[in-house]
């Protein structure tokens, strides 16, 4: 009996109202849709897209997501009429209710076992900039302008996990440069410092991004998995305790299919075929 | 009654004898003021540097502070002759009274609330360099020539927590090269690294330096100095806790009345006016 | 009686088989060498490395250690047949063994009071890109070519610490892409991301790491360690309770002959000769 095959595939049943889905091959695409309002997040939208990567927990199909936004911009992050002025008029119970509600998203993100890769064009900002930051890759055009705007409307910085994840990206020093000013980073600025991790052109920003979810999707998933859960966890562990929990982990792979099929495969001189297995 | 307003403002009594004190509107500018020694720190100037920052931490009307050096260079660190001779006659109860001294004012400067902007010039080394690294943001100029001399005075790197800092802010590779070999980090280096925020010419770093601090001293200080503690306390947090703790923050800072304000001024397409409450 | 004068040094009665070893003044080198295979690691090279850090530790007159590789290649990582082979066919037992073992070997490198520098010419891939992540400075050539092939063979980038120490190099999205793609890592990029520290020639890449090593013995060695063990430990502690451990950490320091050595050469304005004591 296999733990794994459930009779429905958890994202064959999500038909979101908030975003568009498309599922190729063993690639998730998630475009945020509202490009008249720089797809901006709204209550409904930050639940749905927690609930998809949740349900992307379960899914044994869908092996790399890519995460973008319509028309040009990847997100302009909680909308001002829609999000910022029920929140003036909320109480404490409901506000941390809500901070809450938008940290699961960053939660969701990480605990996926599918590598998440942004493709970012123009506007990535407030809770877009944090989609962009939670997930594992990032590739961006040279129009990008990723700003993480809580300041501009009297917040703090430490929002969905951003004082613990920008600094373990780009330093402490950017990090609080970005955080405190809510300036932009543009997108040559931003490959300098390693939040993007490649310049692309906008027409081949969401071919290259699949692209690349394609080629991590046809490796050694249940491996690239472990990499993911260890990346997110190792930071706050000793580099003494990360190396008994790799060898753990790592003894645990070498027990897959995929490692046996790679040995065979360079044995006979070809190319491996990973199954995720 | 208000717990903040104190019917002296403690920084209005400060009368710094080691340094010069200068308060421009909510902008605090502390110039190491020893221009023929390269403004050394000694015995007094570490306590008085201290204090200052600890009084800073009641300080209502200052929400910026900027720190210096005159006559073109920052600070030489701890003098030769007036600490190193000293130290090296002392016994260990009074050794480690002085270096828990010295990790004092660290202390102190990352637990202001105020966001505290290094404006470098020239040499900026030893306790200098640690100073400069641990204020929050960094303007320097190309003539800037920071190290980390310790280990060329026979002393160990870590120093008044610059193993932790300055692996956080340029990378461990970066960090350790620093500190094993005491070299120059120039300007131009120093912000490829992410150590500076920013290149200034000479004439203008102090301006531009009081210019930031007084565009942040501008915004919702609260929120600020939320961003400023979280930013210290989550190296040592998982993400997961990370995104709890802001999450709890972040519904805080969105009872102040600066979020408010924000709100009607976005609506009102005006620019919001920050009070920091 | 002191402590530290063992009648025979440790690293003297050292004779690899897996690799040269050769020590000149206080400066060893260790060169992998099987260069028609490019230098691959086998169960017996990493047991007899790990054996030779862990000497280390108790040896008094090497104080800084260059690895490298043969014929133009740092090191090709774990052998095809000689380690992967044998791995298909093994219990979970066993491979947690192997695991292990090959922790041990980042462990004793880590361990080891001697700063380690790798000195990095072409492949330098795999364990072999493990082991020069491990070491504490890294010099290389344009021609490197780093890459973490582990999800190639069907594995997880989290091998010997790796998710746990390249994060703190080159940071957490640029070491994500590494691991999840195990792409190469070409000289000039990985200088530009603080992975190496320093590019050189072809022609002086060992004669540079052997200078910056006896550079390196050459100074307070006892407070150099000191470093070492810092930097190995503050990742995982506040900045808080780094400045405590660093205030009592140098209070040592200061304590050493080294130090007092320093004050009466500046006094003198000479240059002072260290001796690690």
């Amino acid at each position: 009996m296999s733990l794994a095959n459930a009779t429905t595939l958890p994202l064959a049943n999500f038909t979101p109202a908030h975003f568009q889905l498309n599922v190729a091959g063993k690639v998730a695409t998630v475009m945020l849709n509202r490009p008249e309002k720089k797809n901006p997040l709204t209550f409904a939208s930050y639940r749905e897209l927690t609930d998809f990567f949740l349900a992307a927990q379960k899914e044994e199909d869908v092996k790399a997501i890519v995460v973008t936004g319509a028309g040009g911009n990847f997100s302009s992050g909680g909308d001002v009429f829609e999000i910022i002025g029920p929140l003036v008029a909320m109480e404490t119970k409901e506000l941390l209710k809500f901070t809450r509600m938008t940290g699961e998203l960053v939660k969701a993100m990480r605990a996926c076992p599918q590598p998440v890769i942004a493709a970012i064009d123009g506007i990535c900002a407030g809770a877009g900039a944090i989609m962009a930051m939670a997930s594992d890759l990032r590739l961006g055009t040279a129009e990008s302008k990723i700003a993480f705007l809580f300041n501009r409307v009297g917040l703090a910085g430490c929002d969905m996990g951003a004082c613990a994840m920008l600094p373990r990206i780009v330093g402490q020093g950017r990090a609080a440069e970005l955080l405190y000013t809510g300036r932009v980073l543009k997108g040559e600025e931003a490959e300098r410092w390693g939040f993007l991790n490649r310049l692309v052109t906008k027409e081949n920003l969401l071919a290259e991004a699949q692209a690349l979810a394609a080629e991590l999707a046809d490796g050694p998933t249940f491996a690239n998995a472990m990499t993911k859960r260890m990346l997110e966890m190792e930071w706050a562990m000793s580099v003494e305790s990360a190396i008994e929990a790799e060898a753990v982990a790592q003894a645990l792979c070498m027990q897959t299919e995929d490692f046996t099929r790679a040995y065979h495969a360079f044995a006979n001189k070809q190319k491996p075929v990973f199954e995720g297995n």
